[in-house]
């Protein structure tokens, strides 16, 4: 994210000082994990993308700092629980904080970062505290119902690819969204224009988790990241819901043979998942999907009034972003 | 809560209506349980307490509708993340979140009951939404804070009375004082009320929890609960803890033998713990300390430039509360 390294630079110094004061505070069972999960890293995408949005309004992004901090504090917070319930033991390489601590450490120390969530808009004067939180509560509800829906997709045989645009667009989506508009609000921009950006990085998101899919199933020549994590794992993913909209009940049996391969035969059920990828040319319809979805957050962008300039930067950024995991 | 009949039908009817618009949202699976735990019933005495807070100052206790709706949420929210924690099997008398669905389902759904909480405050004008926004962000802290703590102190052998009143005003009491501030802020309190309202019900808050012990050891002639459940499970209570601080060791060592007994000599470990605390007059010690928490609480409440008559009612709810269960 090379243009934004001085935006990254101020969110970097802001959440160190947050982290400062959170190693002084007592029961240290409860700010520990925050600290850990918080210090992993990560692209810091949402944050960012907060401070653009208020520079786009030329005022100065600091004005975007704890609204950054905010949807920061509730991704950490949505990904130590969702590490839970997922039973994931790594998480950016690391132990994720369940794994590490243990579950009942893991659900509270989650909760309190998403008070804490909340607790970072407190700096804003009432009027703009009160848009804020109307679209942060607005998205938090949409990001847990995004959550129960990928967890009920695991024992569903139903689930179409409409469903699975619906759960991604909660799950992931709408936080990019809320993230623009939050610092957009910061701004002061127009009512229109922050909804301009909203629904740029709403269907920015959903593309960008096309992509993943993608990425997952056929690689990334530049990472050179392990594949097929997804079809070993049965992941109900668009290219799977995709393919078996398509398929026949030949073809269906033959997909639902490979997924029930057990991890000793990986490579095979790999394969098997992946050719028939190929006899629906499957890459290059999630590949249009994104597209479409791209279009759309780039028309949503274009119809911002702001500097033609700035807006060219997020354009670029972003679509850099969609060959990259978020 | 006699007095209090006509603002409990007020709550019980927002309640519904809230649950009624619940009902119809989707996943299910998300909000099924936020309905079972709410209608599971409880005294309601926070969003009582929030009404008649604002009920003190002349107001429409209409007004804090929407703050009673906010801390009861709140307060639901912890009892389904805290039951996990606990692994707790009933709540009420019946099967608790997590186990009449699953782990994750509690987790997830005790999570948008919290944002739900937040969500509750929106449709308060800014400048209240900014105070109320403030208290309700600090209580949650503490309030995670104090479950952490209760959860520290299971494997920890040097609790003090000290500690454990701390850990007690955290989990239990704040959200009392919580509750009255915001719907004194309803109210249009001054400041300086809102906050002498705050203290009563916080320190009202240790009084109940030491009352508490009491009635669990010792019993409630008027209510005939089975008594001794927190010494069977070994629970660190003030009874235990200032009995700890006033043995010599020969009696530590007898009070450590009685804790040892297994779950088939509960009677015999239930009679040896009761007859140390007989030795040492704890019963007496502990309601005396209970006492001081409640002078200071109504000290407090004398301090509301309000009507003399609704603070004796207030008063006199909170006596009688003393003796029950929140």
């Amino acid at each position: 994210v090379k243009n934004y390294e001085a935006l990254l630079r101020l969110f970097s110094a802001h959440l160190e000082n947050y982290l400062r004061e959170l190693s002084l505070k007592q029961p240290k069972e409860l700010y520990e994990p925050e600290n850990y999960i918080l210090s992993l890293g990560g692209k810091r995408i949402r944050p960012l993308l907060a401070l653009i949005a208020c520079d786009l309004f030329d005022k100065d992004p600091k004005q975007a700092l704890n609204s950054a901090l905010c949807v920061e504090l509730f991704h950490n917070f949505s990904l130590v629980h969702d590490d839970i319930l997922d039973k994931a033991p790594l998480r950016r390489g690391q132990p994720t904080v369940h794994s590490k601590w243990n579950k009942e450490i893991g659900i509270l120390s989650g909760d309190v970062m998403l008070v804490k969530a909340f607790d970072a808009l407190r700096s804003y004067e009432a009027g703009q505290l009160k848009e804020l939180l109307s679209i942060f509560v607005k998205t938090s509800i949409e990001v847990c119902e995004g959550q129960q829906m990928d967890m009920n997709f695991e024992a569903s045989h139903s689930v179409s690819v409409e469903d699975y645009t619906h759960m991604i667009t909660n799950k992931t989506a709408v936080l990019l969204g809320c993230s623009l508009k939050m610092g957009a609000i910061n701004g002061g921009a127009p009512q229109e224009d922050a909804d301009h950006l909203y629904e740029f990085g709403k269907h920015l998101g959903v593309a960008f988790q096309l992509m993943d899919d993608v990425l997952d199933a056929f690689g990334d020549a530049n990472f050179g990241k392990q594949t097929g994590g997804d079809i070993i794992a049965g992941k109900k993913t668009f290219l799977l819901l995709k393919t078996f909209e398509l398929a026949d009940k030949k073809q269906k049996e033959s997909i639902d043979y490979f997924l029930s391969l057990d991890s000793s035969r990986a490579a095979e059920k790999v394969r098997g998942v992946l050719d028939i990828y190929g006899h629906f040319n499957i890459r290059v319809l999630a590949q249009q999907e994104a597209d479409k979805y791209t279009k759309e957050a780039v028309r949503h962008l274009h119809l911002v009034k702001a500097s033609e300039q700035k807006k060219k930067e997020l354009e670029a950024m972003a679509l850099n972003l969609l060959n990259r995991e978020l």
